[in-house]
């Protein structure tokens, strides 16, 4: 174990950390609503961690191996979920620690569930902060550093796979640095864009700021309790929408179609199956739903908000989902495992291993009967090697036997149903933000115990990287000597 | 393909089931209920059409592929059901067909979800072909062929291990034929094992056979409203969860304590794991239902019964769970998945899959940090090759989506809600009966509607298949000429 490697990366981490808390600082002392020392004191704290890790630390050994790459990230992000919980406690927004902690994992890891049950409209400088995980979280943080702390780049392929959500690292150019500045102005690119629309359609900047942020993240984090129901705007409803199916697509195919045009970003097999599920979803949904909404354009925009909403782990709500039919709520279910694209900053287990696995089954079932054909399993036009394909399905195991054993943990605590912890464990892992039942979109989590707000925190952190990263931590292989 | 040859086995299958009805007929003849004659039309039908299908068609070519081998098992299973269902349409019991269809593939795949929901005590031989189906579904019917025309045995290794539950044959000696002999006296002896103690137990012969049939099969099918917990007696109790744990055992095991002794028997890898599956499991459910039930000795007696009835994927029910901790329906729910081990009459993903499919989790995330160590799967002492590793990931996705497939298109019938028709859904699939909400123990399945019970009537010849026959029906390929 290279120690002094890990402090000092570690260290970079959390000034890092420190900067992106200084637009809430400076939004705390414009709006002067008294929080701005609830965000200035965790940035001294970061800063007085983070300099002596940063730079008393001079490892004389500055390659990363694998072991090392995936303990940086699952400590990264354990690190950085609980000093940015110090700003709700020191605001007393959340004044117990652990629920301030689910809040900031819930934040960075781009789910949105949330413990509050009461907005006052003030503390806007720490809810900005709130929402502003989102938006790093989303795009990775560690990917941030790589691109603030170029020097890195050489031994950060570890760290970016690790980080990157999806079966393999999508490097759109051949420096990884480069990669990651390019999916940030990308990123930023759309915000902006889907923040300037909100404000057409009649939203206040810092409103608009909030919902862009959580789109752009697909977090979910809203300044009201009824979520974005709570502008009753039509307009409203349809940019975000829109904005949350962009949010899941992969960044790259957004790089491909300004690079090589749109046409030859629609060749991207992952995006066809992900528009053919979303689409196909938003209009089963909407029929389902018909009968409530009586006219279809209505239930269109109802159905295919909820569909966006879940299929891109965003997590918005317009409507209480869980007093709808049982056969949509039974569809909500099915669109969290399902989730968005690799490479997007959506949760779940990616469209890419579905497909696959999809196609795996049918060659299971060819296989029955053509037992002796061999057949290649291909995507986006390549050969999958089997290792790779084992992998993917493995991975499905994990994740189903990760979402049971964190509903049977949840439920030792003797609270609420099986549809409310089954949904509020695949939710967490699958960085959704509502589940049903007790769990729904005008519910919250506060009614859990300390002990579900610890297990649900480790399934989103598990879920934000992948499951393989946090899975190590609890491996005991990987903290002895090498 | 070869259409005389599939008529031909068709054929022998459906004289087959003609003769099983035998016993039941001549049980109604005995007990002078009425019901004789709801069992002698349907073995006259049998053997009217089973008799020139049989001797009428002589298939030149004798050699049995393995498309042909699978849709002969998967349309023998339609059929059986499908004939099957006529004694309790003709007896008045279950007057409409998809009802008794439902009834009898619920028997057939040992299953035990019925659509009664009142027992009169009368037509005792319809009853008792009703628990037979169990007993001759459990071993399976192609196994049966197998052991009574022995002339098959040469063609007939696609026929057994389309029907053998578990990801490979489990062949005990060299030739098929003395296999399946030995697989159905191992049944045998272990069936009036179970009946002897369960008159000393003080239960009537008849009620004996019912629920030694029902045990053996792993079915569940009970002649009395409370399932077991009517004979409130513990030493009934104590009895079916012995044999219920039993008879999930693969019956394997059993021929080599036989030739080798116990010792030997005992060194079966899935044998371990299941023990200490249920083991763990019963005594976690104990604990969960503690408060519940006062004393250890209560709670164990109740846990335990639960345990191995859902482990097992019986059904028997001595108490209502749906009233338990939320806790123990989780536990419940997991149970249900996993089932019991791979050649046993038992259903569910198999101990022998669920253990592989550990073990390759393990490596994964051993391969994040370990990346090139090459690292072997083994079970049972024997390195597994990838293929096969690659074939038990792809069973499991399928599996999981069958349930959520099945219980979105059942959802569609509006009516219930996610955890009635979820449980439902994996409870047919899984062959184990009872559910959770709706479709719990006290409770039964006439309230959905023909839709959805031909939906889960699917599901469970789905899961008493393992998949792949039943879903190669719906493969167009399939009945493509080759």
């Amino acid at each position: 174990m290279n120690k002094r490697l890990v402090v000092h990366l570690l260290g970079s981490i959390l000034l890092i950390e420190a900067c992106c808390m200084l637009p809430s600082f400076v939004l705390a002392l414009l709006y002067g609503d008294g929080d701005a020392l609830a965000l200035l004191y965790p940035m001294l704290l970061l800063l007085a961690l983070g300099l002596p890790a940063r730079f008393l630390t001079s490892p004389r050994d500055s390659n990363l191996r694998a072991r090392e790459g995936f303990l940086v990230v699952a400590l990264a992000w354990v690190l950085l979920s609980g000093f940015g919980a110090l700003p709700f406690v020191f605001s007393g927004l959340i004044p117990n620690y652990i629920d301030a902690f689910f809040e900031s994992v819930s934040g960075f890891t781009t789910t949105g569930a949330t413990v509050l049950s009461e907005f006052d409209g003030l503390a806007r400088g720490v809810m900005f902060w709130r929402s502003f995980t989102h938006w790093i979280g989303g795009m990775g943080v560690l990917v941030l550093t790589l691109a603030l702390l170029p020097q890195l780049s050489g031994r950060a392929s570890h760290l970016m796979r690790a980080e990157s959500p999806g079966p393999s690292l999508s490097k759109i150019v051949p420096k990884l640095g480069d990669s990651a500045k390019i999916l940030y102005l990308i990123c930023l690119a759309l915000t902006l864009m889907e923040f300037l629309l909100l404000i057409l359609a009649g939203l206040s900047p810092y409103d608009a700021a909030i919902h862009a942020m959580g789109t752009a993240g697909t977090g979910g984090f809203s300044n009201y309790l009824d979520s974005v129901g709570a502008f009753q705007s039509p307009a409203v409803d349809a940019i975000i929408t829109v904005f949350m199916v962009i949010f899941g697509i992969n960044f790259a195919v957004f790089y491909r179609a300004l690079t090589g045009g749109v046409r030859d970003a629609l060749r991207s097999e992952e995006l066809r199956w992900y528009l053919a599920i979303v689409g196909g979803a938003m209009l089963v949904m909407s029929f389902i739903i018909l009968p409530r909404y009586g006219n279809f354009l209505t239930a269109l925009r109802y159905g295919s908000f909820q569909v966006a909403t879940i299929s891109s782990t965003t997590g918005y709500a317009t409507a209480d989902f869980t007093l709808w039919p049982v056969a949509a709520k039974m569809l909500i279910v099915v669109l969290m495992f399902v989730g968005s694209c690799a490479g997007s900053t959506a949760g779940g287990i990616k469209i890419v291993r579905v497909a696959i696995l999809c196609k795996l089954g049918r060659r299971s079932i060819r296989h029955t009967f053509q037992p002796r054909k061999v057949q290649v399993v291909r995507f986006e036009g390549k050969g999958i090697e089997e290792g790779m394909l084992s992998q993917i399905a493995t991975f499905f195991f994990v994740y189903i036997s990760l979402v049971f054993a964190g509903a049977f943990a949840i439920s030792c605590e003797g609270l609420y149903d099986v549809e409310t912890n089954f949904t509020a464990a695949l939710s967490c892992i699958s960085n959704v933000g509502p589940g049903l039942g007790a769990a729904g979109p005008v519910e919250n989590y506060a009614g859990y115990g300390p002990f579900a707000k610890l297990v649900l925190s480790l399934l989103m952190l598990s879920g934000r990287l992948e499951l393989f990263p946090i899975l190590t931590l609890f491996t005991p292989a990987v903290w002895r000597r090498a």
